[in-house]
């Protein structure tokens, strides 16, 4: 949309089937300035805009609720590869127009003080919406973050806190912090969040594997076994349950951290359960024959055994698994112009390894080939778990997640029969590999609107697109149903 | 807007939110004819007439999937106390603007023929529109039902098919013929439903009884017990998951029942399970000191204890119980002018008591009450329970199920501050005794559209209402999601 | 210790060490007559003839409680491959001192009449003691068969009696008949016994395989599913426990039927599993290439896949499964002198081949080779997998399955160093092949006692051996601990 | 042994039954010096002395594996009521012949110093056999604490570990301590045990319960929620799988623990739960309206609902749960002669109240009475989890545990017919009360032999018992069959 122009401006999406969450209808799309208000058929409208979707699906736009762009992790950042610019870029072609990043405390900042800052980056930079997730830090690190919390709650709409059950020592906190901080935010309406892998095992089986002599890459798995995840699952459910707090747990990777949750969720517990693209559509048997390169497959927790993911999936579609994020940490592989290697910069060393993999813009399109083209999933779920679910838990809908009059104009067309192939030179991330290199997807968003500015026609950027801006958004409470 | 096509009428609800199964939104709903043609805000819309829904919820009408009007049963009809004209009026008292009834085939005439006349006498006499559901009799009685049931799914819409894994002798089917029964209805597209208790096991357990005197009443419950059900229930998994069809478990009463589908459900399979409000709301308790007016309690599976309550409700919740439907069967308790005592028509032998319980019109209205107004379930759940998600398994969504553009304009106002007592004496059913017998209950369904006719208006039944008649309703397969 | 009464002749096993399910302690065992009377440290005892076990364990002979010698089956016998006499041969030199054979009701006799005729065809030509289960026909070919029940277990002290949940229309019954004989069992004292596989999903499956065409011999499997064997162990489960009777599953061998019962055992559940030494050595990876001589791996249920050996070792020895019997049901390969192909009398066509296969010698050496020899198992759990437990359950102990003061003095020496191959041409059973052909064990039985009389010394069969005649035990209730 | 004259003094327990955990048969016992050197029936032995055990039981000697005599806890000991002296007496009386007792490091002495102390106290004062269990610190309280394990192992046999999942700042250790401590027992062949109880949870729900003003008694029960015993049983049976140890979780209290233990075991894994008589006697509705004196019951974790109690019968007699031991910490109530009160040193504020319960009298007793006597369980069984059991988890069996040749002379006569009543006045614990104060028990042991030496004779402690000394035994590794 050029410049806003009169605030009622209107677009018309005609021809194409609303898919929502809960159904999907032939139906048409009136837009006025930033917002839906009108679905209808026949109804002779008339706008500023037309986009034919004939033959095309009309769903809300993706929400990724776990990325980490421009983010420090083990000594390095993100930034080279994706900052707030280029990953909300890379974000929109693949049909996310909303991310939720993360705040970790910097060193000599404060939570709060860390949040705002980076909240202004992100103002800046950010063409496409975001909402931003508080990490909770040790209290030895910062023995007043419960009073950072309150504010950040209260004057941040920062309704999401992650917790670290791992990484003992720098970011993990033990049962009683993690009690002391699901307290807290069962009395502010805060979803809590964990990292759910017991940190003393992983230490334990890291420190075997050195003895052993095995650094190599492909060990990084090894050390992050199936019970340590499932373990650290378990006693999340246990404690939120303790306290009367929904929960949600992040990157889930193993089915048997999957099936933890599943059976809570059958008894009737109030735990939701993400998953990423790389542990459904990549696993061991990609990488443990690349020798060094398999850095590029470094994640915590790991990519698994391809025997793992047909659970995964199968949880996912029956709603054990709730959500679909990427994790979205992007290291370059090789060295750059002005930066040396990431991935590789200890090779042969996993425990040096940066972790974090790409897939913020592949998200929609690879889940979409290997979920609904495949026929495991219905294209109703497929929103649910890449946009209306999130959008429920962080306190965004129905203003996010749903093509319903009244919901911001996020939205992508969604062209069935449209093919592409995968390639790290194609992407707009500025990561130098793709987990999907040489993927071919039938089913791509070719049009994407931002609040009712299109950012992607046919595949193409806007001109304008780069010069808008996305918001921040402050969120409210979790909506449960 | 600018208006609707001349021959339709339309009709305002202007100042209500609109609740759905997957959120609520303040919002206008726009009425032409016999649909939904606009849901918005601050649209400027005019209209024929205009309903005042200010402080209310709108909400689809309920769908009732289970009940047995002018039903035979044990030798006895429920016509005398609900035909289809007076128990479709009860209906849309209670907010339930479709019900789906049961066509059980006739000693002389074939399933094919039952099925034709019972929709003819119901198309007379029904006020609001409805469905039927075959049951599958044992091949004995019908050897070639499955011819039957090829036509009545291509020629009637007959998309949902009852199997009886109780009763032996009379409606029971072994497995060999479930088996058949679920390959053809996969076949078909339709779904198998089965009534999940295990026939044998009950048999011994009413001849134990009866050979220790145990006659009276109260013993039905002892006779038909969480066993019993629990184990059909898992045996019908597994026979559905062998034939790799969906399923659908009707009247759940056992939480060992519930728990095997919640479990199953949990790792992804499709089955799907029903209870009714008199499990959730009545006890053994409630009924065991009653002596022989116990009979009113009388259904099978049948009403269980106190403890039994607060699992059904965190399955219902938590989606191991999906819909919520009445199992309407109402037999008069003492006798009337022209009839014989029903339910006391053997006194103190409970073997011989018409098996069934009213509840069509009080669905909506307790249910609200002690689940939603209780705080255990929020108002989006109730209406996936009692509308949405009968629709979509049943074939009717979008058409019906969702307050959304497009959808027949099937509506109820819901006054949440509005309350009553509920007596047999104020009911609409002709049945004599009600299981809710004073129960105060706050939130009403004050008007009541069927297809854009208001039936009721601030309680009242209008007078063209009487008159109007529903449709019969040919169904498609299943939407899972 | 005084020497024994004069008509006793006395037996020194000296050097040895007694292992019993309980513990294993170094120690002498003598014997009078049939009885062992002292277990003993440096006792100075004297006796008429020395054994010695100097490095050797002495074990309670093994108990095979599954056996079809001389057996009708699929309109076959088996007879021409193993009568009593050979049979009880072949057992002996396995280390295995009592079998319990079943009794299926003749076409033309009663079940008790049956009954008594095989027992004394078994009298007259086994060398070892041997005990007989009812098989309980449905009533429909024996309609006063209770009264035979009562008769046997009165009678002839039959305390176990089997059930068939598959073979619709030959040997099943349905739950009616099924429960009323749990009933009947548990006020006699019997232990019901079921062959747990769902006989109406079989037939489906069978009939799907044959319309397709899949007739070879490698499709049995197919037909036998894993979930039609748990469905039935779950059915039995809950049956027995609506009774309130104990229950002991024959053959289990699908690790879900497994799962089943060690379920329902940490549960407290009286239900006892046995699996046979195919299920747990032998694997379809095995035979799936060998064309219409699979037919010899044919039994039912079926010899599964190779993953699924791991889980039934798993089970069996944390005592979900309990007990270790072969199910063996020799028939031969190839036409034989005088008679055709029993296991090829249609190859290329499953249905009509005959079901069962040999394993009565070969049980304890290749279950000892790969559970204890290999560290699986200890080799207390083999004693009571293989003796012990079916002494208990089947009213044997403490006469059987101990080496104790007191008990019969059927005992095994057994040699863990001595090693063999085993070989259809080195067995004694008549059966033409062997599915262990070409397996080395390492520990054999080398000398083998039967009430006091050495039927083996040293691998080699005693002159008076063949002339021995074991007896028929009648056996009380099954002891539960 | 005074008297015992010739070392090789025998004596014959003539006409009883013999009760082992694998079975009971009709003999007499003969024992020479401090073994047991004949078990058989009519063998005409002659003795130096002969017990008549007509009509009675003869067992193994119950073993206590988990008892606090002269124990420091909470800044008491519990010394003054049961020293090494009086303890061993009560025990004796009680039909125990044999206890396992803890060191826990002194805070001045290296838990090496602290276990040869109280050996060499122990040695001086107890009447009965008996072993140590090393309670392992945190590090923080001795670094070194890994090199005293390894001497503790070598040196005094100390074969068994304690781990506190609890009481964080004092004994609790968390998960990266505990594995290292359970990789070192693997090594070593000692069985990791620990006291599983989540403590972080522990000390959240004592706070809030203070906050509250809910400091009585009762409320020590609800600062130790069920949640917090299963969580930290389900964590530490996963840590035990990771390390491939077997486990041993002393005193089980709930349900949802149990289901834990037995759940992991039904899988195969090594796991082994000990419960006590007060969670299987005594119930929460024993002392809720105690008040003060509710302190008497107050012990970690705690005495739950009566409706737990059945799920632990359960599990106990299904070997979901193994062993029964004591806990046995005994407190006086009230103000003795020269000391202050103890359990009621702060009257009204739970978290000041010493933990801990006496029972080592009584235990055989009340057990017998609640389990055998009452038909949940059967002798063997009895046999097996009050002495067989911890004999072999010990590394004690056979010296211990079993009515074997071979096997040390710790023996009980127990008459089933004799009867008594239960008092704190009649006991030999110098404790002020008694759980079961007015208890009946039917099934007493009149008569109990340790080493050969008899102790109590008739119900009569004999005048050289009190000059006797038993053992200090070092002890193997766990026997897991």
């Amino acid at each position: 949309m050029t410049g806003g122009a009169p605030d009622r401006r209107t677009i018309l999406i005609s021809g194409g089937t609303v898919v929502n969450a809960e159904g999907f209808v032939r139906a048409d799309v009136l837009i006025a300035g930033e917002r839906i208000v009108g679905i209808g058929v026949d109804q002779g409208w008339q706008a500023d805009e037309v986009i034919d979707a004939t033959g095309k699906y009309i769903m809300p736009g993706g929400i990724d609720a776990h990325t980490h762009l421009e983010y420090p992790i083990d000594g390095f950042t993100t930034r080279t590869s994706d900052d707030f610019a280029t990953g909300s870029v890379a974000a929109a072609f693949g049909g996310t127009t909303m991310f939720i990043d993360f705040v970790k405390k910097h060193p000599e900042q404060s939570l709060f003080e860390t949040f705002a800052d980076r909240r202004a980056t992100a103002e800046q930079k950010s063409i496409i919406d975001f909402g931003l997730h508080a990490i909770v830090p040790p209290l030895a690190q910062q023995p007043d973050v419960h009073d950072d919390l309150r504010r950040l709650r209260a004057e941040q709409g920062a309704s999401s806190w992650k917790f670290f059950m791992a990484y003992p020592g720098t970011q993990m906190v033990e049962d009683d912090e993690l009690l002391a901080g699901m307290d807290l935010a069962r009395e502010l309406g805060a979803l809590p969040m964990v990292h759910a892998e017991n940190g003393h095992m992983i230490n334990r089986a890291v420190q075997r594997l050195l003895d052993d002599g095995n650094t190599a890459e492909v060990f990084h798995a090894e050390a992050h076994g199936h019970a340590s995840e499932a373990e650290a699952v378990h006693r999340a459910i246990v404690l939120a349950e303790e306290v009367g707090t929904p929960l949600y747990i992040v990157h889930v990777s193993s089915r048997l951290a999957a099936a933890e949750i599943a059976s809570a969720r059958s008894e009737g517990l109030e735990v939701w359960g993400e998953t990423c693209p790389q542990y459904l559509l990549t696993a061991r048997e990609d990488y443990e024959h690349l020798g060094e390169e398999a850095a590029g497959y470094i994640c915590s927790p790991p990519i698994r055994e391809r025997e793992n993911q047909d659970d995964l999936w199968r949880y996912l579609c029956a709603d054990g698994l709730s959500t679909l994020a990427t994790d979205h940490a992007a290291f370059c592989m090789h060295q750059t112009e002005d930066l040396p290697p990431q991935k590789l910069r200890s090779p042969g060393y996993f425990p040096k390894t940066p972790n974090g993999v790409p897939g913020l813009e592949d998200r929609l399109m690879v889940v979409w080939e290997a979920g609904v083209a495949s026929g495991r999933m219905d294209m109703c779920r497929f929103v649910e778990v890449t946009s209306a679910r999130p959008a429920k838990l962080f306190g965004l809908y129905p203003q996010k997640g749903t093509v319903s009059v009244g919901a911001d104009a996020d939205l992508i067309v969604w062209d069935p029969a449209a093919d592409h192939v995968i390639t790290s030179e194609g992407s707009h991330s500025r990561t130098d590999y793709n987990l999907y290199e040489g993927m071919r997807v039938t089913g791509l968003p070719v049009t994407v609107l931002s609040r009712g500015r299109i950012l992607i026609r046919d595949r193409e950027l806007q001109p304008e697109a780069r010069q808008t801006r996305g918001r921040y958004l402050e969120r409210g409470p979790a909506q449960l149903y």
